[in-house]
This record gives C-alpha cells, structure tokens and sequence, in this order.
C-alpha cells in the first residue's frame, strides 16, 4: 500500500491566511493541526492546535500559568481578538514543527517511520510538488487495526 | 468560563488494556491522543496517536526510515500484529507524554497556558481525583473562535 493510495483531502492553509479562520477550520473538523504552505504552495509546516492555543494566551500567563489563577477569567472575545489580528505565518514560532512530506508512490510503513519521528499528528502527501492529500496518525491506525477483531 | 463547564466525555484506557484496544479508539473517534490512567484510574500520562504509530513500525525502519523503501512492502497485518501484543503500559516510552490535568474549577486560560506548554492535544479535567471529561485543543478553539463571524 502506497501514500498516495491513503491520502485523503484535507484542509491545507498558507501563511497568509487568518490565524483565526486556520482556528476555525481545526475547530470546525475537530483537527488536531493544520498542513501550512509557503504563500507559492509548498508545503512549509505543520501547525498543531497546541500552537495556536499558546498564541490565544496573554504573554504574562504563558510566562505563569499560576498568574491565570490570580488574574481570574479572562473573556472569550479576548481571546479570539488575539487570533483576529495576525496571519498564519505571524503565529508560526521560528522553528515550526517539521511537517512530514511523503510522496505518493512511498509506503505506508516509510510513511509512519517518518511520521513517527517527527512526532507528528499528520503528514502531507506530494506528486509533482502538489499536495494531493494528508494522512492523519489516527486514520493510519484506522488502516493498520479498523476492521480486524481482537 | 471554568474547566469543569467545558470538559467532554472522552476514551480513556488504563495501562493494563491492549495497545490494538487502544488505537482502535482512536481510530474509531479519529482521535489525536488517548488519556491513559494507572491501573487505579489516576491520570497518568497522554498517549499521542503518532506514538502508536511508531510503535507498529519495525526497530530495524524506526532507526533508519530509508530502509521501509529498501524491503518494500511491509503487510498492514504484520504491524496490527505488533500491537496485539502489547499492552498500553509496555507502549509507553520511559518518559511519557505528560497528561495536563485541571481541576474543574481552574479557569478555560489556566488550561489553555497548561496545555500550550506541553504542547498536549488533550487535557484531562479531574474532580475529587477523577476525570470528569476532556479538553482537547481543538475544542478549546471551537469555544473561542467557533460562533463568531469574521
């Protein structure tokens, strides 16, 4: 079985796009990240929902959760205005979290060492330099364990 | 907003079930992570989707991914086999992922800093020591970008 053969459509968003409409659309799939590509289409990196989690979150309270506590809530739309204000590629840290690239004619089990490795919730597939898919983790495991019984 | 007002039901496996249980649950709910428990029920760590996915790979194609290329196809049976072996406790790396565990109480910005900070998908939610739900990342997103417009 080939990458190419798994690779499902998925929600792919470029540096210049919205940090909250990428919020949304992980919210909306209940995904835990995102494929990111440079503004050209390549693939650049994986933005998990950890990530823009930390982003929402004041500075001073990132620095000391302990801080939230004390400082009791702080609104919703607080939040939310964070993520309004910056793109995509704004929000991605210096290092971003290496997004897996896998051609469509490597296997399933080249796929999964380097997923593994990169520790990974997803990973692009490319043909041609054109994300045709992603495979997430858990529907990797749906492949390798979904149909058999105990 | 507190924790406790937002935590979902979520799987939830103790050590002793096996690792094949286990990624079927993720599979089956397309799950980024499991929160994994001591025999007791205490929360004890979170099991991320990518490390069951490197626990089907071979040691020999962990260690040097180029390799999977080289012996071609590896059937999905062999690497469903590997988990049937196994219990979650024995798939579990010496240092496990930390579990965040919140008390219901804490406020949606404690457990969003807590969360960011061990870069987890999920965070347990914990009453008189037991796990009343689950937050996942994504779902925190939903709560903070989900109902607005752009």
């Amino acid at each position: 079985m080939r990458a190419g053969e798994i690779a499902e459509p998925y929600p792919v968003v470029s540096l210049g796009v919205s940090a909250l409409a990428a919020a949304r659309l992980m919210a909306q799939g209940r995904l835990p990240g995102l494929v990111v590509t440079e503004l050209d289409g390549r693939p650049k990196a994986v933005l998990p929902a950890w990530e823009v989690v930390r982003f929402m979150v004041p500075d001073y309270i990132q620095a000391d959760p302990n801080l939230a506590g004390v400082v009791g809530d702080v609104s919703i739309e607080r939040l939310a205005e964070r993520l309004a204000k910056v793109s995509v590629g704004e929000l991605l840290p210096a290092t971003p979290m290496e997004l897996p690239v896998m051609r469509s004619d490597d296997t399933v089990v080249e796929l999964a060492a380097v997923m593994a490795r990169l520790r990974s919730p997803l990973c692009a597939v490319v043909e041609d330099r054109e994300i045709i898919g992603v495979v997430t983790a858990s529907h990797l495991l749906e492949l390798v364990c979904g149909g058999q019984s105990s």
